[in-house]
């Protein structure tokens, strides 16, 4: 075996085990900032999500994506990820029908497990956003079909040798293919489900819903930031020096500067320095250097993580004025600065950063990449809207979308599970007694009854 | 040094470490799934085991395990892993007493290592099973006993040149030599020192006793996961880019091939897709595909992990109809596991995988490869039974096996530590008055007295 | 691009990311061991002062520490770890201003990120010490002067090619760069901040002040010695096989000779084997071999964590005599055994480990490098003593160094953040009533009012 081979084979796979790693960061991100009445039901969804996507990208997920075909979705390999391969051979070299990723020189398994993580990252995007009132049933098939057919259509664009990436859209590691895919989803979810019962009143009041432990979802966000490492360094696919180096440093200063643009801008704004909105400035600056981290400066991604970590704090607001509830957050996270990274492509790119060759606007490029990204965006976001809408739709019809009001009310782990997270424990149910006055208050009748 | 060296032992190293961090996945597995009063115990045996386990292979374990030797133990270089040996020389080159182990081309403190984090899991496997009842103590000394001793002859018979490997007894990662060994230590544990105070009751009642977080088991379950794509890929100890691939895939397949059928029959039995079976279905499905991840296909290890996840819920079952108490299952997941896995590689193994020169009898190689594997289970299991049980029992009359009636009803925390897990947290002590209740109800006389 | 290079990054890359993740240990380390009413505050400074360290050390840090100049502090390239460079060009080659570092032959980037992890190490060490009073603005600010100013004089002098590094002070991984800066930090800090009130009463009582999670603490340990993996192993900032073995074997058995002998000592000593001691053994163990672990035999390693264990549990109690109260044992752990570990290479270095040259005085080396040690001990303690008292004084006349009383009595996380960490879980707030009690019974008058 070739020494690049092994080179390469090492670093994708222990970058694409810390992206894996990143369902742990998920899962105690997302149950952290929910109610313990809900925990086993989030970690539940965040646990078996990955296995879901693992059977989903298995059976027909990475053929759609990678399979040679047309501009729209691949056609050939399609099930079990089958096809003819001859991997790590590369170039002229490579006899097989997953060509858009032939340009990898490492075995063929260890692209489909780093591409399977990726898959993954997205389908637990959204089980925070739905969080605290899906029917664990519905999640996951929900799950299924994204990472089987959903995600994979708009990967084959992106990154198999779709339409996208044939008129030069740029996303290194999944600015859009991965975190604005998840986003996507989530908004269309939150729409079609509706907020948890309680959190906006008919009055127009937001009730703050506190998550029940902030130790959980502080280790959540520490794990994502370490998993980070993997998802946007790794995607090199090659143990290239250079841009691993230069991918690391960009990643982690867009990070950091997402906390700190977005501590400060909650101290300014809200008075103290929220914890919750220190963690998803992390993730914002994390999501929007993601597509750009191989293209743009260090200084640049100083820039965008802290555009990133401010965007955040104002899209969550935001997204509470027009009622759309996000218990973790994951659409200002993901969604809002997934579009923002990919445009930022178009802003920020130079010339020669790791091989580039594209500027932005802001370094001599003109609007030509921006518009180029900015079709990405619109082009992704509506496929992906659509097609999350319609599934979401048939589950409602079908299985139903959501738990009753009284399990919701109780909780899911009791009506989803029979389990409880921390038996031991006495717990007030924050909010429970209250939002049953503010449903009363509202609407003049109990809604329990109805 | 030849490049290699260097790659491989950048990739042991690497995989060592998941290992390693294993310990956490335990700790925190193992404690989630216990009662709070114990959680200091349950984290303090976790966390010393792994310091008695590296004591104990280093003064004695690694020379009985890898020192040249007869059949059935290593003889030379016995003490403090300083025999004569010249890694990362290997084949012809190689000079000193660890013959068996020198294919690896790594150098000697490295392998140390893998072999290391290797033992202390088998060691950690026990933890769980014994927990809630046992002597921090007594489970300090069965750990040096077992990993100085018990642990390495049976190792020595399947990878130390012993008379199994000499048979041609298959098991690439450790479903027997690890996950079994553990599993029978286990076993003679709970028979010797008996279920938890009221989780049989005399009219044959199994009392569920819950777990104090499944937050903290759903975290464990997720690094366990994590660390098993060091457990098997690495045991390749050489950085194999076709096998590292092949392996992490494998592994990963009959994991989640775990979860979603343990989660399924847990549904369909129960009534409800309860959390702790869905953990327990990961991990029967990785225990299950440890031996085999280097002899059977994908297509393969899908069944063999959903195979486990099935078994897995109905040896809990089985195990509690037999009155024995492993509070965390371990018994379930490893042994049975370990045991079904093994002798899947004598099922499913197929000529031409990862170099694998041996058909299973689902593939045309009859039923040689499967007796051969057969007879390393029985052999290990006799051995491992029987040596740890008289372990036990020599350690019962001496320092005790079993803490004081009263201190397991105020919890092992305070009795054995002095410490309380979280003492400022108001907690009911789930079943502390109803077991003294079926303590009455069941014996007339309240056992406190006793 | 060379083999040589690119197998260099993947190792350094990846033993950065280790130590990187070691920002979690601390978090979950510190926030279990202090009290639930300040841990949002604790995981918040955590999460924060790797933001500000990865700010402060690319502003200035990596430039006055790795820049040209002379021997006291770097004076080319200063700001913006901009100055000139052409890595990974080594030795003759090497043509930029921060020639001390160039004999790494990995890119630019990738030293900087792993220099980085050191230098945030420093400072999270710091916010142990000083929890449970400090605010949160001014820890802020503190870091960031330790990390852009302080941290990297002394690194310069020790691996910036300055005076102690000429005078031939060894200190492989950071035992006194990075451990006793860090603990000489805290205990300035300490001294200037004073103790928790209720700590230490009038009548010389010292309390117990019990942390809310053994759990939290625990995960935290688990993960610092895994990280430490990165942490000594990755000092080689090169893949070299033999002296990355040695040192992870040698890092391994120092800290679990830490545990077992501090678990020890406090078994004979307080009665019991306390959780909290046992894991700061295991702290210290690792400390202790630090700056020694490529200097030392494994015989020798044993012996350093084994005293280190002892240590420890001596030096807590006689901080708590003191009246010092460092809530987490930072300053019994890290400066300590950071002194400890830098004296024991003048004690147990031996020629020929891993290509030094060095005798300690255990190895026919007389005292010469025992005085170096010493030396370095005691002008590295004075200065950072020194300018981080200035500091804390500085920051005292203007911002404020503590928080008011009555919001250290209910708890800064909701005085500084406006957060609770569990707000759904019923709490006693252990000792909130008996620490007023003795505030009244020792003043005479409630210190509420003042």
């Amino acid at each position: 075996m070739e020494t690049s081979v092994i080179l390469d084979t090492i670093w994708v796979v222990l970058a694409g085990m810390l992206v894996f790693f990143m369902n742990l960061g998920f899962a105690t991100l997302e149950s952290g900032m929910c109610r313990s009445k809900n925990t086993v039901n989030i970690l539940s969804k965040n646990f078996i999500v990955f296995a879901v996507s693992s059977l989903g990208f298995f059976l027909l997920g990475w053929g759609l994506m990678f399979g040679d075909g047309n501009g729209f979705i691949g056609l050939k390999g399609l099930l079990f990820a089958s096809g003819a391969d001859n991997s790590p051979a590369t170039g002229e070299a490579y006899q097989g029908v997953y060509s858009a990723i032939s340009w990898a020189g490492i075995p063929f398994w260890v692209k489909f497990f780093f591409q399977l993580v990726f898959c993954g990252t997205a389908a637990t995007i959204v089980s925070g956003a739905v969080a605290e009132r899906i029917k664990y049933l519905t999640f996951i098939l929900f799950s299924l079909i994204l990472t089987a057919v959903i995600y994979p259509i708009t990967g084959h664009w992106i990154w198999g040798g779709g339409w996208l990436s044939e008129l030069g859209f740029l996303d290194f590691a999944g600015g859009t293919a991965v975190h604005a895919v998840g986003g996507w989803a989530a908004l269309s979810g939150i729409m079609i489900l509706g907020p948890r019962v309680g959190k906006y009143t008919k009055s127009g009041k937001v009730n703050a819903i506190p998550g029940h432990s902030v130790a959980l979802a502080t280790i959540g966000a520490l794990i994502l930031w370490f998993g980070w490492f993997g998802f946007n360094p790794g995607s090199t696919m090659a143990a290239d020096p250079e841009a691993i180096g230069h991918i690391l440093v960009v990643t982690n200063m867009a990070g950091i500067m997402g906390i700190l643009t977005a501590t400060a801008t909650a101290w300014l704004k809200l008075g103290k320095p929220d914890m919750g909105m220190s963690i998803n400035g992390l993730l914002a600056g994390l999501v929007a250097i993601t597509p750009a981290c191989a293209f743009v400066s260090v200084g640049s991604s100083i820039v965008i993580g802290a555009v990133g970590g401010i965007l955040v704090v104002y899209a969550t607001l935001l997204l509470d004025k027009l009622h759309l509830d996000d218990p973790v957050g994951a659409t200002a996270v993901h969604l809002v600065n997934g579009v923002f990274g990919t445009l930022s492509v178009g802003l920020f790119a130079q010339e020669g950063i790791i091989g580039n060759e594209v500027n932005g606007l802001f370094f001599g490029g003109g609007f030509r990449q921006l518009g180029v990204q900015a079709l990405g965006v619109v082009t992704v976001g509506a496929f992906i809207f659509a097609t999350t809408a319609l599934t979401w739709l048939v589950l409602k019809k079908t299985v139903g979308l959501r738990v009753p009001l009284k399990e919701e009310l109780a909780g899911l782990d009791l009506g989803e599970h029979g389990n409880e997270a921390y038996p031991e424990f006495l717990q007030r149910r924050s909010g429970y007694t209250s939002l049953l006055e503010d449903i009363s208050a509202d609407d003049g009748t109990p809604k329990l009854s109805a």
